[in-house]
């Protein structure tokens, strides 16, 4: 199976990139973890790119905060679907990030996420390598079913305790 | 080849869209093109998506405006990766569609591109497939060295223009 | 009497929800709360509002929040007045939700009212029930008085206090 | 039948009013047209608002740009239902009329459609009277079929044309 | 000597708007405050600004959050000066009552001050009673001069400090 | 009479600033006009703040775009009644002008009107003159009676077009 | 003397660019124009970069739109000082170039311009240079003196023809 | 070696632009700290700049929040680079101070830098004095690779412990 990567711009996006990891875990798909920054160490940063198909890796995760580059940076140096989080920082409640990340020039696309929704960006990379894996399609099948049947539940306990 | 959907939420969502379809056709890559609106059609557009992976598509791209839900109710509906296109309108800027495709809740990710960057939302289509095809892979790349190229070329002419 | 529901894209709505039902227990109007989201539970959600007019419903309430399309995908399947909440997540202080719920294409409108702002919410569907029960309206209007009494004595208390 | 109202802010917003009259033609729902200021007469906008229940109104649309107060000053002498449309004007895109409508304080709600949505608050309108009034809830419901298939021919039509 | 009026929208604003009684009082300059509604009490709220140039003001200070209609509604009934503070509520930060306050359309203008600006619409107010009033415009730059000499002596004790 | 100074930042606000010139001749009010920069002249626009009330001026009237600094500037410089004119330029549709107006610091007030709303401006400079001018008082009136009847005209004719 | 290197991210922002080359021409400052990509052609960017100081360069102008990442990309591998021009493009009125640009992380500063503020970013450069290079400095200091004889001029003018 | 300037529009920054101070001394650049306001003490800030180059600056850094002014009052007298950083104070999150320090007029620019960036308007600061002193300029590159080492060890601590 194709591995992913979940890059982080610095040490401090480590809380919410954790969710991504939960759920690469969850559904057993192998992924490695990086610190990276475009502006700190952009040679490793791009050489981790160039090599990432070779290197086995289906989809690459990149979380930053405000001035958010990293996912651009990466997505500039291979032609793997790059996903990015923008992540909410002091000023401007992830506005920054979400437009720095999204908003790329035509040719190099980045898949951009929610801010902060590092848990939706592995999905993406699941669904991604889940295009030619029909059992990991599965497995995303039924958590979907299992996720609306816990939707369901609550709607029942809910208009249980205030239906009138 | 998996099939890539190129789906809009109103006809008049054509102009932009049309870059993705002359995108895929670059790549060779196969396509169909719908008009589903997640308000006015949530039938047909809710049949497309669940049925979309047995009929062999591979990536799903939605443009839609204004409260932009077209990629969420698709995505809503298939664990295929699906790739929102905010498309700007007469209000706002397309900040509205943006917010509306991007900010997806845990659960059900959209892969959002630029306002109107319906080519990268292509481009982001086919390096999809391209995870598990090296041909199509290779394509990708040869396009970006010719990218690369053409803007080296623009370099040198105007640096030789108004180099002084 | 028309019933009204209130209906919450998620249970971590409910806090926001609670001013809404404590609104029509106040004008003793009948209701039923679910949880049913555009995304996880989109069957739920239909099949609700194909049916809400034949059940007796004479107004919706949706409350979601972020890229909140729960009261557009209600108003797709039903021609009953829809109210929208949107709800203020952990990012852009409600501005998405807002947005997302506000900006519907011509067709289908979403009444919406102010970010979290439930008590709105359930007075105008209340207002909506009463345009058809004057005793209803009659208790609409009673209740405007008493709140501008209630004003009145505030403005009292304080210019009795601060004036010079 | 109960009556509509639709007022304009400033005879300036007529080209943005005339949608909501073409809509409430269609259906041959009856209704007023005004122009009162919340600014410049606001004796004749609270006169109005105080007596269009007694006058058989059903519901009340108000359109005004910039710091848009018209629908919040209709509302707080009725509880008659009011709906408020947003008008964009020349800065700021109608975001400015969109919050001044929309972030109403609690016990005076304003049911907001999107800016320059005068169709969807024509319709609003007519489902408000078409809780009680089955023949308009179908006509309603015809509509929204007809608009269905008139998407479904379009993309029918686009997906002939486009598909490979 | 004219009076200022002291206007709050809610007594939720008392905070807000207690900065402004405070400026006032060190000016010696005579008020009254009042809690009225734009929504709430509409009529008083005209009263008191039809009645407001006989009874002796000079100047209106509004305080009022969200879609703050209270400074226009006040605007609407007199010819006297209106200021308006924009006061920051639980979501946008202040920006829906800023645009609400400021864009007031042609023939009535509000004075805005910045968000939870009080002492501001205070000195403001202030100003336009001195515009006429030697003594209180002298003490208006005794107080910008005692301000200046306060700034130089937080300038010299930090250089003190910091300086190397 | 005392005067108004109407001081643009740059000459190219001058088509903005002409309807507050129309306003003030409508009312005939004496006025300078002016183009200082607090940037490029600030000595001169200093020199004129400082002397503004010792010449006679009432009210200073300041328009500017972009990083809108010459209302605070002036406002600086004297304790007379500033009113800053955010006035819209090729980007961000008057925001950054608006803000650099509007959200000034304790002490120093700006009188803020909305983009671009010179003649409001001059009509808050007139207003702030007639509180000790009870002829020019009775002019606002006036001038507010013959809007208030153009409005009802334009009401009687659109209701007599249109109403059904 | 220092060179200054103008870059533009694409040959689309030539316009904008040229302001900046016009003023470097009238203070007679060498400079040398390219267009480098940090997306298509990241490696050229860098390499440029890198050997800038020894290339005899003092500051790098680099003017970009939407994800404005080439500002960073250059100063992430140079510690010559980088000035950023947001450039304005089809959406969003140049706030994502500016905030892509302005909001840079800890440890890589740019020099942020306004949005399409090339003749500044050129002004900029120049300063910098002539922090330790008089004849420039005078230079510098002449031109402001022009500019304020200029407004000055406009400021006579002006007032000739509007004063009454 | 020239000196770096580090004034602030009120002490209440202090603790932001103690960052830019701590930068200043881990360089050993030698700098002056004031508090000067653009509004309070105009006089103070103007002779300040005036005098700035004369007295063996090379870069003056000005924080401020809100309407912040301040940057651009001292690039106005002086044609020494003027590093802005703008200050998030109690409302709007630092947007008001980003546009009012960033939007400048052309002939005075302002190198902005990020909300509460002060790290960063230091190391500009530093650069720009750098780009005629090898030592320092060394001293920016080492410190550079200091940065990068640890980014490097954080990358590699959170690999071994995360990937799988």
């Amino acid at each position: 199976m194709k591995k992913v990567a979940v890059i982080m711009g610095s040490d401090s996006d480590l809380p919410v990139v954790e969710k991504a990891m939960k759920t690469l875990d969850d559904y057993g798909v192998p992924y490695e973890v990086h610190v990276f920054s475009a502006h700190r160490t952009p040679v490793q940063a791009r050489d981790f790119a160039l090599n990432a198909r070779a290197n086995g890796f289906g989809a690459l995760i990149c979380a930053a905060g405000k001035a958010a580059h990293l996912a651009g940076a990466i997505a500039a140096n291979t032609t793997l679907p790059v996903i990015g989080i923008p992540v909410k920082s002091s000023t401007l409640d992830g506005l920054d990030a979400l437009l720095s990340t999204v908003q790329m020039p035509s040719g190099i696309p980045v898949a951009t996420v929610a801010i902060d929704g590092a848990a939706n960006a592995a999905l993406l990379a699941i669904e991604i390598i889940a295009v030619t894996d029909e059992a990991l399609a599965k497995k995303l099948d039924d958590e979907r079913a299992k996720n609306a049947e816990n939707v369901l539940a609550k709607d029942k306990a809910i208009a249980e305790k205030y239906n009138k």
